[in-house]
């Protein structure tokens, strides 16, 4: 898929290292793929807490004199594709706030499904609230907790949502980091072996290849209920909800997860190369070349071309120099936007039959152009093949998808999908060879609602948080 | 007086303009004088509320782009003098917020002196906190109060705050103008006749020369313990407390206020004048020229010289290139910092006895080294004349005053102070003199604490509201 | 004048101190009233130079980051007003060439008159040209000068050049300082006692303010016709070109050098103060008031005052937070740039007879604006008082006076004028006035072109440099 | 590899377009693998020309308001890895010049081996030089020429300067692109089908990847020593010097162009896949994975892994999102330069025996630290295999090797250089192998100086220009 998902994040958190906030913006750098558009660090030092969040991207935020503002040996971060407009600023994370518990700050990953109707709640009581993000709800439910101690004051709040959330969150010596009961989204723990002044590092990421670059072995997940709580007292678990069947997201596995990183247990690299290689036993077609739409497509055509024992070829060439705006010339260029990123090479392509690999097909527009621009560079035939099930049903669970009405296998058949994009042929990935590929099993269960419109949640919000200032009193 | 106060701030706000957020931007940057490091707007299209606000000069933050996105006919405006570090955002305003009244966007000018204690109760209760501003408490008390209409649930929250308040306030359709039942900081109130789609234009301003460059007509002020609100049912008003004696603090004549605004309704530079010409009258001596530290000391050094007969001439030079920070050489400049603002005009002072006027001496050390200045060009005499008494207690009223350890005069004597500034003679205005010259009497009478320490709260803070992250839980 | 003239500049030049780009960056803030919009150092140490030019104001650009990168005990630096454009940069100043004279900066506040004609012969001997500027005129020749020192290529250079040049140079190991034989432009030699590593460090700048403050004790000018060179091997004089009468530019006395300066050995302050009394002597009026147009009108109002006894006040404020850009609203507001950066004081003018005191008419037309603005602000007549006489010819010696056809004073009556701009009475410093405040005589004679249109050079341009791509070969 | 060459630039050229800077600006995006650091337009509306560049990348350049005052149909621009320090934004390119053939602008990829000699000899003259660029040295040679006519004085210069050039320049109404005689570097010209005002819109870029965002249809490459002028009278070509043996630089298809680029006629995709293949057949190695580094590998590693049908997987993941400066904590993480850019996965590399394809070894010490991360996430045995032969010579032809002393191949014997990487075996591709990769023969004879140190041109600088200023006269 060449366009970003938008309403994604990635959550970092470092526990007892000199540099706390440099930590955390390093594994906020490797998260980047979650969301690139704002990022917020949250530290420290055992005083009081120091923020700085900021619209752009990691490398461009945090300088030098900023990481000097941000002093101690703790530290949260979070990294996020911002929405446009006003709000943006407003919504970066992490939160900071000051309540009868002390000074919070919270960091979040996810979607919470009753944040509309807890959120009228509070406000019927007299709270107020100045954003538009459900994290904000949770700050609320902890802060008015009738519980003694923070710990049972965030396990309260907790048991109070639904939805999907994998939070970090740091008092002014304590890091929390927090997974939902059904374990929609990943969030592992991991270790620096002496890293800090007492003893060991330990860290908090959305993915395992944020512990790399820091140099942290990856320890384990944090689990579907658990709460895990690194302070002065040291490290302790506790699970704040009854066992629930899992319901990992298999979209992490599909797109957003990072191919060096293990989820839910599961390279994600062997998951998608999984997906390429069933692809393949499920929809061969013959062909000449399998070529990849970059990055995204790389790893299941791999798999695909393994299978398949067809050629796998680089044959579209993707330019990241990209800037923010890009001026379009008045004079259009067909298709100027694909063109921007991909370029196809010609010599690979002209005359052959190419099968072509892709992990989603969302609107259908950027893979119409894609197919069109394979075949002005001579390809011969040109097999589309998607490395999931059509996508059906929007996500309530920190996706952002666009709703059913502009997802085109909500409204077409797949031949008439193939039709509009132009391709020779069109095949998807069947569930259960997704399921396969992700080795569903007895140590993990999916959460596939936006293939088969079932939620796992009894819960689902007719519509999103509303915009702050539509409502009327 | 050469060094900026700290805490002061200037509000605005607009009703009924086709294009409220540059009327606000323009009535800004007319007050930047009382705050310009971060300024903010917040506009409403009657729909919904939009906002902006930065870090740095109104001119540097409002571009075309920026005030195309505060669409609507209303709109409040905020400038101030930001504290540093990462609180400094954090706190800007104006304060906007979504509650059970609905949308709110507030601006203060002033400082409570019950915050602490009201903070305490409401966090108590399970409220949060995401700025270390008192202005956040107002918004949370107008949220929680039982009262059925947001006319009177504001006047509820207003009954139980204590201190320094003038403050603006906007809803999706209505604009309010709040002033504290002592009246303490200024705000008048505006017409620009048939400025808006729907007739007159109605705008609020901390000072009158905000209206000057928008084409509003000065109309009146808005009264202590007064609530004037402008909305679709017209503009109407109440008062919220019992009236009290008026406490108008008295150094916005002395200083804050700029000379071309009228403010407690008495021109600013007709008071200042008053000033220098009572001061030559109880504190004359022989001299060759009366010369200002510019720019707050001209114009009680145009009423000292009047009234002596002495010539005023322009001594010092102030240059007003200033960038934020300015490099110094290591090889160190004696008194860098004043010669970087000040330079005497040597062929003037030279030989010269020389009445230096200025608005006040807070710490004596800038007072010195101007002393200095004036003598190594020559001056064979430095007298110094303060326009007003001696500055011996800390403001709790919005003047961010040091505190008494580092207030010169709550620390010497006169003949000390004299002594450490280095000047030949040294006389301050009298607290009396100060009083005629401000024209006290029925129409208007001051808040003189900060010469008296005498205050006119019952409540008086012991601290200010302590920085976030102090409080431990 | 409340508008500035465009293509002045100012120069600064340090040789033998650790900190010279320090100091020449520190000289820079204190003449940016002479040019504004763009700022350069070159700086070296004694191996190689090392430059830094941008658009913006002296304190953004020369951060110490910035200054940390300009080595050496040797710096010169220019400052200027830039014309918009594309030119904009490609004309900052210093120029910095490599040649067979070694590497040379030079940086030159003045015009020369005959560029255009020695740049047609030095292209058609095949010289390429970077910029528009004249400066790189000079440039050229002193790399083809025959002679064999550079000090003697630079005589060379400079006895084929005419008009008005303030230089001052730089090589790896000496600092020039040079002024034009008929020594239109100010340039003055300072020192700061033992300032450097080998003894006192020797500085150069436009005016002597620049002096003050960095510690420097002005010495003497430089000589119309001299050359200053301050190398290793000490310092030393010699004069380029036979003497001449002296044309040294009074409008630095009317309007540009900063009053705290001294130029051409004489006080600016004291000079316009005596404008100011003249032109009470020869254009008295009964009235109640003196009221400069600040800033630059009030040295010459506080004359008029002191002369006619009638009382000075500042009856209109000046704004100093002006922006680059500032937003105009699309609902026009009357005289909208001039309220932006003046504001009347009601309470002084109503009902008075106002003499408003300026220093020029250019155009007229902010003028016309000023008188309207202070008759609505209630004055009963308004008397326009100007220090210096009609402008009627531009300036070909570095002032970028408008076009005759622009100069209002070149095409109307004083009466005409008058009309125009709408004042009750209007009257200019008579010639020989101004010559008296000036204190014309046996040491300093005056260039008065721009009121006479008698040139003191035998050439005057046609036309100024062709923009460097209208030519076509 | 990893790193990036440092002298490389990209040249773009349009004639005739209503956007024709536009077009340029699209061009430079393309092309800025071949430096990104700075970049510059010239455009011409007939009249006279406009110029805009800065340090950055292409798309933070070059705004909408840029472009908008970079008007005409005319547009030359250029890319470059920019050197750090002062000279950057000095030798940033187009260079621009008036002289007696009319305005000029000029931007290079290449550089001359006798520009030192010509530089020398023009200062001698009494030419200034204003950058350190041999760039300059074309345009005074231009300027110089007794030729009348613009056509012939390029010729002429172009018959004084020995090296790679392939150039753009551009007047008031013409565009030239031109090549060395030995066609170094290339030059591709290709046409927009009745794009422009005036018919087909031509265009010029260094790689034909440049054409497919834009619309433009390859046509054909300028040939070695052709110039191509496109005028008000059309297109037309001359050759300036006599036909020598092609010296095409065959480090274009190791390392520098974009796959998707035909250069030299060939597709650079085609030639690095044979380099693979060829390096298989020569060099085979029992092994379970091939592995590139991306993204300079991979063309490579899918050729080898075609070859030896040994599985290609992408082992190392490269992060893309990489800022100008990144912060790295102080306690050292090892390898942290390495691991901000790439990332391995060790589900696939653990216990596998793997073959890493890379371009070229330069210093050693990045390949060094990969060979360090495929061992550490577990790899059995890595053996690398270089798709050419070993660098032992430095490029004087545009190319920014390292000297010979930081060459590790011209210090140590290949058997060292395993070594010192710490592979289990290194082997690299034959000279002889590489030149059948590249298809040398009738239609491309290559230039292979970097792998045998025997030079195509005569002439070999001692030294590159001095940097400006340590000349001393």
């Amino acid at each position: 898929m060449l366009d970003k998902f938008k309403d994604e994040c990635g959550v970092m958190a470092v526990h007892n290292h000199r540099e706390a906030s440099t930590m955390a913006y390093l594994g906020l750098h490797q998260l980047q793929h979650r969301g690139q558009e704002s990022a917020g660090v949250v530290s420290s030092n055992g005083e009081r807490l120091y923020m700085h969040k900021a619209m752009g991207q990691v490398a461009d935020i945090f300088t030098e004199d900023v990481l000097s503002k941000l002093p101690g040996n703790l530290a949260i971060g979070h990294t996020r594709y911002s929405t446009a407009g006003d709000s943006a600023v407003l919504n970066a994370q992490p939160i900071m706030v000051d309540c009868n518990k002390g000074m919070i700050a919270i960091a979040h990953n996810g979607n919470l499904v009753n944040a509309n109707e807890i959120r009228s709640r509070l406000e019927g009581q007299g709270s107020i609230f100045q954003t538009t993000s459900d994290t904000e709800v949770i700050v609320h439910l902890i802060a008015q907790s009738k519980e003694h101690t923070l710990p049972e004051a965030v396990c309260d709040a907790l048991r109070r949502i639904e939805g999907a959330f994998s939070l970090v969150m740091m008092t002014r010596d304590r890091v929390f980091a927090i997974r939902d009961p059904r374990g929609f989204r990943p969030l592992s723990m991991g270790r620096i072996p002496n890293g800090g002044p007492s003893g060991d590092t330990v860290v908090f990421a959305s993915e395992t290849c944020a512990f790399d670059l820091i140099g942290a072995v990856y320890e384990r997940d944090v689990k579907p209920g658990e709460m895990v709580v690194v302070g002065p007292e040291g490290t302790f678990s506790r699970f704040f909800a009854a066992e629930m069947k899992q319901s990992a997201c298999i979209f992490e596995h599909v797109y957003f997860s990072r191919p060096d990183s293990v989820v839910f247990g599961r390279p994600v690299q062997t998951s998608r190369e999984a997906m390429g290689r069933q692809l393949a036993k499920e929809s061969p077609v013959e062909a000449d070349l399998v070529v990849p739409v970059p990055d995204s497509g790389v790893a299941a055509a791999l798999g695909y071309s393994s299978e398949s024992l067809l050629p796998f070829r680089f044959g579209l060439i993707r330019n990241h120099y990209i800037g923010r705006t890009f001026i379009e010339p008045e004079q259009r260029v067909r298709d100027f936007g694909v063109k921007l990123k991909l370029n196809p090479i010609r010599s690979l392509l002209v005359g052959k039959r190419v099968i072509l690999v892709d992990d989603s097909i969302v609107r259908g527009t950027t893979s119409r152009k894609i197919v069109r621009m394979v075949r002005d560079a001579g390809a011969k035939e040109v097999h589309v093949r998607i490395s999931c099930p059509p996508t059906i049903s929007p996500c309530y669970y920190g996706v952002d998808t666009p709703s059913k009405g502009q997802l085109i296998a909500s409204n077409k058949s797949i031949e008439e999908i193939r039709d509009y994009i132009g391709s020779d042929s069109l095949a998807y990935l069947s569930l259960e060879g997704l399921r396969v590929a992700c080795a569903e099993g007895e140590k993990t269960t999916y959460c596939t609602s936006c293939y088969t419109g079932v939620y796992p949640t009894e819960f689902i919000p007719l519509d999103q948080i509303q915009p702050m200032a539509v409502k009327k009193p």
